[in-house]
Formats: C-alpha cells, sequence, structure tokens
C-alpha cells in the first residue's frame, strides 16, 4: 500500500454535491482526525458526519464512502466524501486533508496507483480517460470496451502467438542436429508469422476508424450560397442540441457544429459559400470551399439546379480520395429535373429527407460494417507501438523466408514482444511514459 | 415514502466523476432493471456494478450507495450513483433511469421532499442553498450555523414566549371575574411582550450584517488619477486570488475584484478616479467618484498629498453615514507631513502596511464584534416575516398599553405566531412559498 496519501476534488464545483477523494495508507487516520470517522470503519459502507476545522467548527455536514485495499479504485485505502458543492466548501476540506497529512494529487494519479498496484493495465487506464473524454456513443463504445479488457485479451493472444513462434525457433534451433526428431517447417513457420503480421495489421489499420470515431468525422458542407447550407446545417444540428440541453451541467461540452448521426460525432466544416457576383470574388469563394474539403473526410455538395459539367469534373477532381455526397435541396419551392447527378433530393426548409442525408452520411464512414466485437485503436500511443512491432514483424517475416537461423530471428522476435508489451505497460515502462500518459488526466482520476 | 421516484446530476460533468442522485419508492426496483444490484441491497452500503442499456451494452462501470427510508438525505429511499466524469455517460443514464421509472428532477426537489419527510425545517432547508452558495468563511458560517437549526431554536423560543403570553393574557381573561385569584400584572405581560419585540428587532436588525456578508460588503476606493489605486487594489486582490486558483474547478466561482479579509467578502467598486487636468474634467471625475461612493458602505480614501479644507469637507458630506478610511500612499518614495487627516500610511508598491489597512476596512463592519452565538437573518424572506411580527407585535404591545383586554389582543398575537412560522414553514406553508424557495435551487439537490 502507497504510504504517500493523496487528495483531490473529483468533480467540478457548483453543483449540488462535490466529492472529494482520498487514497494512501494514511486515509483513514487523516479522516477521523478532521471528523468523528472511526478509523477502523467497515469497506464500503456510507458514514454521515461533520467535517471540522481546528477551532471545532463544523465546515460541512458530509457522507464519506469507506473503501479498504485491496478493493478499492486504487488498490490503496481509499475514501471519498461527498460534500455540499460550494468551491469555498471543497477548498477548505482539502486545506484541512493537506493540513492532516495528505498531498494534493497530480493529474492522473489515482488511476496511476491503480496501474501500478495491477488493478489495471496501461490500455485500461488509457481507457478511463477516453471515457471521461467520450460524447457521443460511438466513442464511448470503444472506451469501455478497452476498460472491459477487451483490447488488452486481444495483445495477449497475440503475445501468445509470439512466445508459440520463439518456441517453435528454438525448438528447431536446439534439435537441429538431431535429424530423426521432426519439427514444424519452415512453411508452418512462416504461416503463424504471417497470421500474426495480419493480426497487427489489422490492428495499425483500424487506427483511421478509432480516431475518427475518437475526434469527430470531418464534413464539409459546400455549396454556392442560398443554396441553403445555413438551413441545412441547423437541421442537422437541431435534435441533438436539444437533447443536450435537457441535462444539467452538459452546456460547457457541446461545441459548435458538431452533429451525432447513430452515435457517431461529425464535425461540420463551415463553407464560405461559393458568391457569383464576379470573377474574381467567385474565385475567392471557390478558393475557401477547396480548403474545407481539403479537411474533411466526407463533401457534402448542396445544389439547388444541376451544375455543368467543368463543376462536377472540378469538384470530383477535388475530392479525389473522400466520400463525394451530391444533395439537391428545396424539393419544396423548386421543380427539380428528372435526371439528376444529386443521389438525394432534400427540403432543408422542410426537414424532409434529412435522416436518408444522414443515413447516406453514416453510411460512408462504413462504420456500420464493423463487427461490434472487432478491436479499434484508438490511442496514437498505441499505434506507434504496434507500427514498431510491425516493422520487428517485416524483419521476422524477411529472416523466416530467406532461411535464416532461429537465433538470428529471436532478438527481432523480441522486439515485437516488448513493443506490444508496451501497451498494456508491464514491469519495463518507464516513468517518462507513465508520465506522459497520467499528465493528460484530469485531477482527481 | 414519496411513490414518485426522482432522479437527476447532482455534480456538474467535466471532472472525473459525476454523481446521480435517485429518490423515491421506486429506487431500488429502478436500479435493480439497469444494473446488477439487488434490490434488497443493506443500507449505507457501496457496491460496484455495471449500468446496462436495453441491448445488454455495459454504459459505465459506476460506484452506487445506497440510503434507506427514514434514514437518507429526503427521508425516502435513495441512492446515488457515482460514475465517470462524462456528460454523455451522465445523460444516458438518466435516460436510462427515465425510461426505467424515474421523473427527471425540479430544482431544489429532493431538499422539497426532506422538508416535506419532517427531514428539516423550511429555514434549514434555504441554509442548504446557502452553504453551496457560499464563497468565504463569513457566509459559510452563517449558512452552516442556520442548517444546525440554531435560527429554528431562536424562533422556537420566541415561539414558546409568545404562547406563555397568550396563556397569561388568556388566564386573565378567565378568571377576571374570580378576584381572590392572583394573575401577572399588566405590568409583568407588558414586561414580557417588550423582550419578545426587542429580540425580533434584534434579529431584523441583524439582517443588514448578514446581507452584508452573504452578498459582500461593497468598498469603494476613491481618489486622484495616479495615486496608486490600482497598484493599492491588484495588492488587496493578490493573496486570495493566489489561493482560490491552486484548486482545479474554482476558478469560475471568482468574481472580479472582490477581496476576502478576515473571511469575510467585500466588493470593489472601481473608480475612475479624479482627474485635474482642467476644471472640466474634473468635475466629471469628481461625479463618478460620488456615484462610486452613494453605491458603497465602506470609502476608501487614497491620498498622496494633504488634500485642501473644502476637498476634505465635500468628502466627509460626500460619506455621512458611510465609514470613511484616509488613507495616504507612497510612504516609500514621498516624505509626508508629520500632521496628516490620513489615519494610515501605506506604500501600495512595496505592499507596506496593506494588512494595517485591512484590519481597519474589517474593524468598519463591526462583524468582529458579533458574538459568534448571535442569529443573524441573511434571507429577505425571513426578514420579511420578522418584519410582519413586529408590525403585529407592535399593535400587541399598544393594546397592553392602552389596557385593551385578552380577547382583543389575541387575533394580533396569532398573526405574530403565525408570521414568525412561515420562517421555518409548518402546517400551513403555501406551495407558493415552496415553489418559490426551491425553484431557486440547484438541479439535483
Amino acid at each position: 500500500m502507497t504510504n504517500d496519501t493523496i487528495c483531490a476534488l473529483a468533480t467540478p464545483t457548483g453543483g449540488a454535491l462535490a466529492v472529494i477523494r482520498i487514497s494512501g495508507s494514511r486515509t483513514f487516520d487523516i479522516l477521523s482526525a478532521i471528523s468523528s470517522l472511526s478509523a477502523n470503519v467497515q469497506a464500503n459502507t456510507i458514514h454521515y458526519t461533520h467535517i471540522v476545522n481546528a477551532d471545532g467548527k463544523t465546515i460541512d455536514e458530509v457522507l464519506i464512502s469507506i473503501f479498504r485495499s485491496p478493493r478499492s479504485y486504487t488498490g490503496d485505502d481509499s475514501a471519498e466524501i461527498s460534500c455540499h458543492g460550494s468551491s469555498y466548501i471543497a477548498k477548505t476540506i482539502l486545506n484541512l486533508l493537506v493540513n492532516a497529512g495528505c498531498r494534493l494529487a497530480q493529474p492522473g494519479e489515482f488511476t496511476q496507483r491503480a496501474f501500478l498496484n495491477g488493478k489495471m493495465d496501461l490500455s485500461q487506464a488509457e481507457a478511463v480517460a477516453d471515457l471521461i473524454a467520450s460524447r457521443n456513443s460511438a466513442s464511448h463504445q470503444l472506451a469501455i470496451s478497452q476498460l472491459k479488457g477487451h483490447f488488452s485479451s486481444e495483445l495477449a493472444a497475440l503475445r501468445d502467438k509470439l512466445l508459440h513462434l520463439t518456441t517453435l525457433l528454438e525448438l528447431e534451433l536446439d534439435f537441429s542436429d538431431h535429424e530423426e526428431l521432426e519439427f514444424a517447417d519452415r512453411s508452418e513457420i512462416l504461416d503463424l508469422a504471417q497470421k500474426i503480421s495480419q493480426r497487427v495489421q489489422r490492428l495499425t489499420k483500424s487506427f483511421e476508424v478509432g480516431q475518427a470515431i475518437k475526434e469527430g468525422i470531418p464534413v464539409a458542407i459546400v455549396g454556392k450560397t442560398n443554396v441553403g447550407k445555413s438551413t441545412l446545417l441547423n437541421c442537422l444540428l437541431h435534435d441533438e442540441r436539444a437533447i443536450v440541453s435537457d441535462i444539467h451541467g452538459t452546456t460547457r461540452d457541446t461545441i459548435e457544429d458538431t452533429i451525432e448521426i447513430q452515435g457517431v460525432c461529425f464535425r461540420i466544416i463551415d463553407t464560405a459559400g461559393l458568391r457569383t457576383t464576379s470573377d474574381e470574388i467567385e474565385n475567392i469563394g471557390i478558393q475557401r470551399t477547396y480548403q474545407a474539403i481539403d479537411k474533411a473526410r466526407i463533401v457534402v455538395w448542396l445544389i439547388d439546379k444541376e451544375p455543368d459539367e467543368i463543376e462536377v469534373k472540378t469538384m470530383k477532381e477535388k475530392c479525389s480520395g473522400k466520400s463525394l455526397i451530391i444533395v439537391r435541396n428545396k424539393a419544396d419551392i423548386i421543380t427539380h429535373e428528372e435526371k439528376s447527378i444529386a443521389s438525394i433530393n432534400i427540403s432543408a426548409k422542410l426537414g424532409e429527407n434529412i435522416s436518408m442525408l444522414e443515413d447516406a452520411i453514416y453510411r460512408e464512414t462504413g462504420i456500420g460494417e464493423i463487427n461490434p466485437d472487432e478491436i479499434i485503436v484508438t490511442n496514437t500511443r498505441h499505434l506507434e507501438a504496434l507500427i514498431q512491432a510491425q516493422d520487428h514483424l517485416q524483419r521476422v517475416l524477411e529472416a523466416i523466408q530467406v532461411g535464416l537461423s532461429g537465433d538470428l530471428i529471436a532478438e527481432d522476435l523480441r522486439l515485437v514482444l516488448t513493443s506490444i508489451g508496451e501497451i498494456t505497460g508491464g514491469t519495463i515502462t518507464s516513468q517518462e511514459t507513465l508520465n506522459n500518459i497520467f499528465s493528460h488526466f484530469c485531477i482527481g482520476k
């Protein structure tokens, strides 16, 4: 158990309640010094008490929740003080705790202790931060899956396969002069190495989707002025805004111009709109729109009349490698030609066919086709470790193919294992890596 | 127990944790529908569980605290879900609770239930809101004292005295034709009524101090330009700012230009400063300064040379009824005349004698002389009730003095009791009064 006892505010103040977390071997001694709580309180119980300062003045009537090592979040003795949500009270209680022997916790220090005490691996610890930051169903599901250890299990399976490969190569080496023994031949070893490589590559590839889910998928709505872009944007924003505003305290988390479709976040990139008052100004408008397209992954081209061939050709060229959805607006007032380049007809004003457009946007992400059990990498640190692992694996594959002996391959195989191990963090994780990870956490977690 | 089960977010999201409160007879049934919690869980225990949606997807790993009627905040069965501090997660759990049969709580509805279930009286319920809003030691102590029921006890003592007075008057009436019996004579009755009146008046009078403590005491720092007002302001602000910024999440509560001296909040009123470039402009400056003085309770007049007689006379006239502290600045660079109108010499630049000035400001409030056990009224609703009580009491006093008979006094005495009773709220509190009080609470309290 960690001797150094830490404390921190775990919720913002300004609500009805605030929660202060304490963890470390002296937790209960310190609490009994500032309240009527007995240091022998039972685990997993809640106690009503008063926090009292050195002059005997009551600071607050509080509830204290008791957690005993090892059955706590950090693995150490821990407690949570639920006080009234005034910043003055929270500040005063924290000061009392510090005077009684606590230290103010660093960002993420509670979770770091959970990792150091073996309560979770590094990828799970990182999932805690992702979970807190999650703003929609898709990013939330990725974080929950990682927190539950699905990614860790996948890595453990990879590790088993790598160890099996190592064993096969060692056996080949040890018994290479015993001609009477049968070993896995090189093609079998190569097959196993290739399978491992494919799994690592699939994980690496999943990062693109993972990152898109985590950060939001950039969507540009482009089109000429007065074609109805703002009306469409308001139309797309409307529902989500209403839901968010029902809940007290969520407003600060909303970001301007993001929409959510089937639990996936899309970041709308504003475009100035193409103006046609003069050729010169039109060119500026086009430049702006092209800049927006560059940043987008999906482009919604809103039109109210059929574009000419040059316009279509230019737009398709600019959107090469991206998803382009051509949408015809103003279905309520304009009788469109029957044959259209657009795939969807909408009326942004009346909200007609908006859900059809949303489905099309969602479909372009390909997220719907992902197997719900598939592991998706969302973390840049994990991606880097996987890319390193893949580099070493490539060398292993080449070495097997050219028939190098097992002892020459062993070093690269060891490096693959190290790279994979870095993700979950073993005994070998450097303090620098830990600092990098946990300094991005909020205080109190 | 209340059948209608309510839920609300009790902390802002955006921290490590968020807490969701649930209260009402169906609390445990509803919780067991969305988690693995048994509906028979024991009171005052904490349970680790997963909140799961209708598709069986885990929404979060949470801790649930169990409170059973009547030993809960509201008096009903209650629980608190401590989840990860993501607004998405909090929103999703609230939606699940609502789908399982909860209703989103109104502001202050938990505390209103505590009042309706007899867990606290109205003045204590109002102290909960004051406690959450408290930003400094003085306002916090007033709220804690009121929450602990000190004000309620004072009112109960007043009520006892009023009932005693009623009894004396009734006795006088009932036995007025039995000449052989001895009663309290009118002077004794008058004495008792006067004592009651004095206590009510003392409470009414305390409101000025109470309001000042709760809202902050307005202080104007006035003086000519370049006399060092800004330097002094920064000097006064410095310490408190530093303390506040140590604690995560408190920043949003700080208000520009308030300082705290010995736990009391002072609101600094900015003054433009008197300019002397021309008579005309000087007049504008003077006007501005006088406006600031009008709003202040304490005026700090900062000078760097002795003002002339007219200036002194004008300032004293303008500050009539307020506290005026004359302070001579720039002790570090100016050799001042020995005889000065100023009571304090400071150097704002070097921070010299600033604590002396702070002491002087604090002394002018008179708060230091208040007996710590003295009841101080802070709430406008209470003040109004006390003023009403005092009006009726005045009529009682007059009636006793002119020798009206007891039955003619009884009605006014009853009205005094009703007015006093309104503060703590009895069976007679109207729904409108309750709505007025609790609608100012935050949601989740």
